[in-house]
């Protein structure tokens, strides 16, 4: 696997355009455009939220009862989230003008916004927004960079990353966007994450090495807590790159699975990374589990916890919340078991063995976690299965940004 | 049911002190002493974490196998949790020493511990304040006060109430006294909250009651997501009141279990409204529900999201995270159907109607969530049930008292 610098124009066949449509005050950009050359296979992963924004019910259809797509509409600004009949209509009518622009249909027109909930889209400038995006359209590198900047919310970076693979002979190549960063808890956050490959593949072979792999990875970031109304990622695959489709689960089904693990884990990190106010990456494994799943849901307890994120904000090594965190998570373990270390670019400490503190340097440790991407590793001594998670750490801007966002 | 000044020196043969003992650096209050004159059945939820500080397990052992209990012994400052052995052992000499003061059984002893994870106890200053306590038991208003604050953490003010209710002709007085304030989030805070009461009644009977209770009051409140390792409530009932022993679930019963949860409700409301950096007491009111399980499960998810808590101390009618946190709490509702008011002393507005936005006055929300009592209500028109749980909004001290809390 060869990663490469690009985004969702990385793969064969895509072109991408971003611009100030008019959603947002002032001039941020706050529309994208992502447009396949050829008809795509389609699969995505949807939040589990009963209030389910317009949207992710309209690409649900697409998805579902379509399975084939060309074209993604993106807007930031607003989320098109608790609006009722109008809100979908919405949708619909966004995905009408994108199939008239672009000379395709409008059920292989997928729609995706992030923003305020509770508001109508103006859908005039929307409409507008599509005609002027689909003579944007390009296969460049920038292009790809003003789609990712066109969807950010309170993101402080864009967030790209792609790369190539070999199958059958063939240079497969995958592309990604995504932004977070705030009400970000996915199960499966307003996260939304565009991934284009020009792998031929099947779509029964897409939607299920998207949705094994989004468990792993976008399940399991945490930024406060909150699932979002409108979490979504879509992964399109239009076939040129010509390698023998993937039809099977055999090796080239898990090179492809792996190029999109990597894909997927990558843009976890950087919206955890990212997530509203963070100044760190925080991230906790948990090894020596009796099974995966045990060591998810401890690792996730502990990257969830309000007092853990705060003081690591405060790089202060308070493990005993981490350990409470695990203690209430519902996992099982033998809390006088567990041997306890944090690690990043400055080195790592033992800091707990047995469940009971070692005498460690409070100076050493402060220095560790004052790195950007800080680590906690908890060893439980029942079995070989581990699991990471990765959140951030909780400060002022988080608060800050969310008492008055819609300011 | 006649509300009185008092805490947990109201009812008949209780006394209590509390004082500096060392534990804290500085003059604060750090130790306290509730004993009662006569013999108490005893009573006591716990946390559920996996990971129970050593007084958890000491005070589980004296209510499951001992059964009555004397005196409760508190210290604040160190939580006395992840401490092994070595901590359990100091619970022991603590009861010990407590006993040997008293004239009592060391299995008549409960403690209870509240502060930094993962320190052990300074065993000898502990022990000087047990004797020193026993000296200063009186039966006061003021003793009940200095008990009060001497098991503060990060609260701001002590909390303590009182009632008294008429059982078979006898006057019974309940009264209790708790501390907040982070890690908070009880199933069954560190709160530790402590009820003594003259009433005569069965051990059964006061288990019953207490647990029965304290699923709709302490288990409802949430400061910050985060289980303690240390929660505990102790209700002792030691019989002086002379009434008819409560040994059914009759009339005396039901007059006992409403002023107990009087003083529960008003307690966990106290330590809601005291959360850590909190200025705003914030409630979420659940009705129209198919049964108080949904609304306790709507209500709840509403009053731990991050992003609603932030959004209550900006005054921002931020709905739409109100109605995200119901959506992804796990309970079904149709969030087409929803009602939405803010209420406080300020007024009541409706800000939403059927899943949808009304055209409410901004200005207006804002004035009445600039309440330091602040209720939303959903209506989610399914049945008769409701339920009601109690946070706090989430500020810049919240994160500025836990990033550094050890220092």
């Amino acid at each position: 696997m060869k990663i490469i610098d690009g985004g969702v124009t990385a793969a064969k066949g895509f072109k991408a355009a971003g611009m100030h449509a008019g959603i947002k005050k002032g001039t941020k950009k706050d529309m994208a455009m992502i447009v396949s050359s050829a008809p795509c296979m389609a699969a995505g992963t949807f939040t589990t939220n009963l209030v389910k924004a317009a949207p992710v019910k309209w690409d649900q259809h697409v998805v579902y009862e379509h399975g084939e797509a060309r074209a993604v509409v993106v807007n930031s600004g607003i989320a098109n989230a608790c609006t009722g009949a109008e809100g979908y209509g919405y949708c619909e009518e966004t995905a009408k003008a994108a199939a008239e622009a672009l000379g395709i249909d409008k059920d292989e027109v997928l729609v995706a916004s992030t923003g305020v909930i509770g508001k109508q889209l103006p859908i005039d400038t929307i409409k507008k927004g599509v005609k002027d995006l689909s003579g944007l359209l390009l296969d460049t590198r920038e292009a790809a960079t003003l789609a990712a900047e066109s969807i950010m919310t309170t993101d402080t970076v864009k967030k790209e990353v792609a790369v190539e693979v070999e199958i059958g002979g063939k240079t497969v190549t995958i592309g990604g966007m995504c932004k977070g960063s705030g009400m970000i808890h996915p199960n499966m956050c307003t996260m939304l994450s565009f991934l284009m490959t020009d792998a031929a593949i099947s779509k029964e072979m897409l939607q299920k090495a998207l949705s094994a792999d989004v468990d792993d990875t976008y399940n399991m970031i945490s930024v406060d807590g909150d699932t979002s109304t409108n979490d979504t990622v879509l992964l399109l695959a239009n076939g040129l790159a010509e390698n023998p489709e993937i039809t099977e689960e055999g090796e080239d089904y898990q090179t492809f699975a792996r190029a999109l693990h990597y894909i997927n884990e990558t843009l976890a990190k950087k919206m955890a990374g990212d997530g509203e106010g963070a100044t760190a990456l925080f991230e906790t494994k948990v090894i020596g589990a009796q099974s995966k799943e045990q060591a998810k849901i401890l690792a996730k307890s502990v990257i969830c916890s309000n007092l853990t994120k705060a003081a690591i904000f405060g790089h202060d090594a308070n493990w005993g919340r981490i350990l409470c965190a695990m203690g209430y998570s519902g996992a099982k373990f033998d809390p006088e078991k567990v041997d306890l270390y944090f690690e990043s670019a400055a080195g790592k400490l033992k800091i707990i063995e047995n469940g009971v503190a070692l005498d460690y340097s409070e100076e050493e440790a402060t220095k560790v976690l004052s790195e950007k991407a800080v680590t906690a590793v908890a060893d439980i001594k029942m079995g070989e299965a581990s699991a990471s998670a990765w959140g951030c750490d909780l400060t002022y801007d988080y608060v800050k940004i969310n008492a008055d966002y819609r300011s």
